[in-house]
């Protein structure tokens, strides 16, 4: 392929994508394929002769197309948002174009510098504490990374290597692998499932403890399961406290659980991986009141803040600690420039890094703060709406609503919520998922796609209340009847309801 | 911005990637900045309202290309290539503009199916045992990883479970933290840094094996290796085999460390990183004699396989491994569909996936088995040119030649290799940089973008030429004349050897 068939191309498929996004609410939400759907429809080996682009792209279309789950559509509710914005989407276009590959300085100073430059404006959006940017005196900074998941581990094994050479520079007679086996790291129960990973794959046992009613893990309960670690000979290394978990984006009690860290030498890592986006807003950023005590924090600019996966966010405190645990010299990676510029290759587990500044940055300049803030705040009022409906219905009890994210059930026990669930997630109007709070099935809904509006959520709150109504209707009326889907779904909800009754 | 806005910007994008690679080869390869070039040229807080998408248009051009070291450039020598082809570009731009993530088989399964399907093709390709495809009937299949640095580890991590469920298995009595402090890992040391790294953070012994004179890594020093461990009572768990090493592409005697590890019950792990796409030359598949053996193999399509970065290719024997090491099961990412399809997210550290399936078939379909085995062939090709080249000059002397790399020096002790590679490198006409072999400094010239042709590597070896010249001519002369640069190094050697005698 040549540059000349590469323009021609690379423009069908950007018109196809626009495309794809101007008609995105007009597809199933859900894919209605079956597992091994793709395997029929593409030969078992590669051609041996190149073939045309025009036929590659027909075959996106026909292959890939129907089974895609959309998370652009404006009916996807499901987990959190993943970004896709059109600024983000030439950026990485144009990172792929270039072809580079930011394994050093050296290796595309501009990947380095614009990344360090990123991570600062990141910062001051966020109104952190100044000792995390690059542009502060000391010793902290920020980096990106890929993925909340891939930071938490990162921050762990950082917080494992320190701890093992802070007892050791006092206790040199005990070995490594003693203190490695005694350590022990500390989340919620609400933690997303990457936490626990973490634990996992840094052999370090993760004990999920408990929280309040609000879903909040408390400094009480922190306490006491380090006093009884402590008892036990074990040593406390690592505290994940969430700023909006994944069930029910609840804020951990930061302002009670870093005194304790401190006071016990506990590497704090606070994940905000979805709700970091909000903290844009000067109106939410009492919600990281004890941001202070924090050794590491992390957010997803690619969840909410229209920046496309994967972008993840993170800064140190002392990224020197991050260094010292992972870095590894070779000669054929030396060049002149250290210590002028960060060489990010020790701050994360692979060597490779893509441009991923480049996306961060076409979307602050072109959306601005003020577009961004308006977007969250937008996606955020969307949700009231949502929860105003819940709580206007009867039958309906809004669980918790934080930010952009309403969990709700059906009053009662939590068998018909399941039940509600099941069948609006097999009717495929819309796509929402589960959690757990307080022991309980919850149905989540989130406002993920920036082109979610006020319709689509009225869209969405219909499709809940008429699958309620035909399994009310169930109970007393036959079981056999078909269940109906997409046309009563359109229907408004009084409608619906007077016409089940 | 609207999709009308994207239309235009995003083809604008393309127009500037197609105008940068018709004329990469023009702009010098390395960057002449200095750090912190770039923060000079940007304001230090992000815009409050938005930017036209023209303004930072201008600004990559005027901001990031004078910062760019170029990659696809003829004249880029360096480390090893990195993948950058037409097709691949187009395969980004279409994954992000879908902007799903893979994080389960339901979040998107064509994400899941095509991988799938691809890593089957891929497999096929080189020829791999049938036991480690998707395709199998067996416990084996294939996952595309970020990078080989993320893929050793990965294997470290589940190397390490098998080995404490093998023993505790037998010997419950013997805790998880006693035998992971046992455990030792074995590579050789001309093994990427990477391979070091994955010891590090996996808290894993690993012991850099000296290799032989071809710098392979042969089987009596690693039994040797082992028998010394058995006898301070560690636990041989992990052996990295580099097929194709980072300094001089030599590839590890497969056949002999394969039996041992087989008889130790010891992971084997094939490192192909760079040189694995050759193998889809039958003509080069000799080099993986011995992968019978292999638990795990890895090879980086966006190195040498005109897939762009990040893609990275890894098979198990035996994936049920892999993800009993890695997976922790939550509530709000159970689906119906668990065991049809593999949930690629217990593969790997992070919990969501990019669609780097799609770059990957776009690749194969538009280049086709042949075209990709005409670009390894031309590679190949173009390395033995420039080895000629070096064997004509009595002044040099060739160290090792293998696919793309060829590793040189000057006769005679090291020093002056080194001020050759260092004036070479302050010219900045070609990036080439440093190898270290048999304990000696050498030069490692790759080919490595696919635009390089027979007449940049004349190019490169001129500029050689012309600085060795230089350099002989300035021991007798005056040591204060300035270098002369870019002129020179356009002439013929000939000429510059008759000019500077």
């Amino acid at each position: 392929m040549d540059s000349k068939q590469f323009r021609e191309f690379a423009k069908a498929a950007v018109d196809y994508i626009a495309d794809y996004i101007d008609s995105v609410e007009d597809r199933p939400v859900l894919s209605g394929v079956s597992p091994n759907y793709l395997s029929e429809l593409i030969p078992d080996e590669p051609p041996q002769t190149g073939e045309a682009w025009q036929e590659v792209l027909q075959d996106v279309d026909r292959i890939i197309m129907p089974g895609l789950t959309h998370w652009m559509s404006p009916h996807f509710h499901a987990y959190y948002p993943t970004a896709c914005s059109f600024p983000a989407i030439v950026g990485e276009l144009m990172s792929a174009g270039f072809g580079c590959v930011g394994l050093s300085w050296v290796a595309s100073p501009a990947y380095t510098e614009l990344e360090v430059v990123m991570m600062n404006w990141l910062g001051k959006l966020l109104n952190l504490p100044e000792e995390f940017l690059n542009c502060s005196e000391g010793p902290g900074g920020g980096v990106i990374q890929g993925s909340a998941s891939e930071v938490t581990f990162v921050a762990l094994l950082t917080a494992k290597e320190k701890k093992v050479a802070d007892i050791r520079s006092v206790h040199p007679e005990i070995s490594e692998a003693e203190i490695k086996g005694k350590l022990v790291a500390y989340s919620s129960n609400q933690s997303n499932s990457s936490v626990e990973k973490a634990g996992l794959l840094g052999s370090m046992t993760m004990r999920l403890l408990p929280v309040d009613d609000k879903g909040q893990l408390r400094g009480g309960t922190l306490l006491e399961a380090i006093r009884k670690d402590k008892e036990q000979g074990l040593i406390p290394c690592y505290v994940v406290a969430n700023l909006g978990t994944t069930p029910t984006c609840a804020f951990d009690k930061l302002e009670e659980l870093g005194p304790i860290c401190r006071d016990e030498e506990i590497w704090l890592h606070v994940d905000a991986a979805y709700a970091g986006t909000a903290f844009i807003c000067p109106e939410y950023r009492h919600l990281m009141k004890g941001i202070d005590y924090a050794d590491s924090f992390n957010f997803n600019p690619h969840k909410w803040m229209l920046v496309n996966f994967d972008c993840s966010a993170l800064w140190m405190r002392n990224a020197k600690h991050l260094v010292e645990a992972f870095n590894v010299e070779r000669i054929y990676l030396k060049d002149q420039h250290k210590g002028l510029a960060p060489e990010y290759r020790h701050w994360q587990i692979a060597l490779g890094r893509r441009f991923r500044a480049l996306k961060l940055w076409f979307v602050l300049r072109i959306y601005g703060v003020e577009g961004i803030q308006k977007h969250v705040r937008g996606q955020i009022a969307l949700a009231k709406f949502f929860e105003d409906l819940v709580r206007a219905d009867p039958r309906f009890e809004v669980c918790t609503s934080n930010m952009g994210l309403v969990c709700f059930k059906l009053k009662g026990d939590e068998s018909p919520t399941i039940k509600l669930l099941e069948e609006v997630q097999k009717r495929k109007n819309i796509f929402v998922n589960t959690g757990h709070f307080q022991g309980r099935h919850v149905i989540r809904f989130a406002i993920c796609s920036r082109l979610t509006e006020r319709r689509h959520v009225e869209f969405a709150w219909n499709e809940f209340c008429s699958v309620a109504n035909i399994l009310e209707g169930r109970k007393m009326e036959t079981m056999d009847k078909p269940m109906p889907t997409i046309e009563i779904a359109n229907m408004s909800c009084q409608k619906i309801r007077e016409k089940s009754k």
